[in-house]
């Protein structure tokens, strides 16, 4: 009887989608102005699910406060009103797309939730950009 | 060539999460201010997911009309503008926290959705806080 | 040059329409399902809007964070998570209709809210059912 | 590794559903008031979920622009500001049911994208009506 | 001491936007897409809004399920899943603009709704086009 | 007979809060995390809103698709994917609150709107904050 649990949580960041081994030019046709050299931002929407079983004595399958405050430690202390390349270790050789973001949340939140839990994240970057991992 | 078919309803309620099995102050660390004895309230977000194959006649795996009636008979009329504590059987023993919730209409409706049919329900309890049973 | 700047909060609370002078029935009649004796709920958002000179050092109309702390000190502590009729002391004889409670928000800001400001408060108390204090 | 890449776009169309088989009472019956003769019409929220392992030198699944530009090209540019019914041969004989949209869709999509990749379409007809194809 | 009642409403409908007067060309260079001889659709939220005193008795300016039943009655039974050109009185030689839709739309409601209070309508066409009527 | 007529537009973009006549420390102080040197970023929503007499001959106050242009042109082609400090001219030495942008784009959008329109912006720089100029 597994039920799945998320929690939505929120962040504001500037970025810059950039590959340093190609040229200037190269960047410039793959990433377009999401290549700006000054940066862009966005603000993110990271919804964590967790699942399992409900504890029978309390009815939650992970108590939504305690995931909200693991989700504000790890995730957005380190990310809110950053500059995800320049201000964050994650992203100083890996390039701040949704994708990597999003496989980079899920890392640093796995090592701090239980291992009997399944774990997904999904993460606007707008309102009609979105990804998940790991995918179904 | 399965479809899943989603419509969403909502209803209003009051609840307290309470083991009263614990002591007061037990239930006081576990469920802080979701504990109030006088109560709090939501306005619940339900989606109840269907999947089966289109009918060739209509293009309906199922008539979303009906799903809707179906919805509002057996579960909206029972937790709308109610105590989910006090004026439902489901919860004078069960802690209605949002995934015992979720289970509860799950059951409900799967005695009234034909069973060729796979059935999910979501409930959002808050914009930031919901839960899918059965968990994919 | 007058800009409004504006602040949603959001919080839970239990509620009932009642009026004690009149006879059950009559409280059926006008009330209806809001009149229910166990309470029910809704997740209420408020939007705190004040509007003035922008200062020419920094900006700001107001600190939004400075205006966020305000409401959440002065009304989400007062509302969150609480019975409105039983918790708080606004509403043992008022009742806590959207109108009601909306002029209650925008007293309990005013005195906190510098007067050299206009303020308004918008409260949401479903997506569907929404009140402004002052009216336009 | 495998991350789910997702675009929102949207498009304005009327339609009608009707079984030309049927009888007119048999259609009135079945289909109520979106058997209307003359059409009505919703907007349109498609959601497009491309899934696949990450480019390690871009860290795209597939450039969300190119994913755009195949979906509002082959999709949007056929179905935007036009009626399903009679503008389109996809629904000359296909009941234009969300549920036969969204797997017309798909089949389209299909064409244009990678087949390493998954492909799945949402479609909201209404915010409270949607369709998944294929079901998970 | 005026307070401002918001209750939103939905419909789905097809329309054109043509003027008879003028040539096929000019109606295709003025109205572009929207006039497509076969229609396209909404779905069309209405807000309305009622203002003045909360009544001592009740708390309500109106009781907002009162003004949704003659929103409901009045306008939304006219309009949904409706051809606006074809199917309703009002607009066979009025183009179906969202300004005409909206001042249509009060045209009917101020009727109904008590001269002490103050009505405006917002009618969203879309998530990005909207339009208030009348005008503050 | 004026309506009011809105479009929402959108753009991302970077940008950071500071006072270049301040020290650092009252620039921290002020400001908090909005100082952060390597900026942060936001998506914002832009409602640009026109107020006139609907042309009898089209039922149009402003053709959106018209008004939508000359926001994408005059606003959106210089802000989107922008370093507000670095990028644009006019927050060289303007702070770029919410509330200087509002009013940096009515200025601008007011050049090239008709003078006998009336003209606001609404600017969301989070869900949760957001600005209007002029006020009401």
């Amino acid at each position: 009887m597994k039920v799945a649990v998320s929690r939505l949580e929120h962040f504001n960041a500037a970025h810059r989608l950039h590959n340093p081994e190609w040229s200037d030019e190269r960047n410039q046709i793959v990433f377009g102005k999401c290549n700006n050299p000054n940066f862009h931002g966005h603000n993110y929407d990271l919804i964590v699910t967790v699942t399992g079983e409900p504890d029978p004595e309390t009815g939650y399958v992970i108590d939504m406060k305690v995931l909200s405050d693991v989700i504000r430690e790890k995730v957005i202390a380190a990310f809110d009103h950053k500059n995800l390349n320049l201000d964050t270790a994650y992203f100083k050789t890996l390039n701040p797309t949704a994708e990597n973001i999003a496989v980079v949340v899920w890392r640093i939140l796995r090592q701090h939730i239980d291992t009997k839990f399944d774990l997904r994240v999904r993460l606007y970057e707008t309102e009609r950009n979105f990804v998940d991992y790991p995918a179904h």
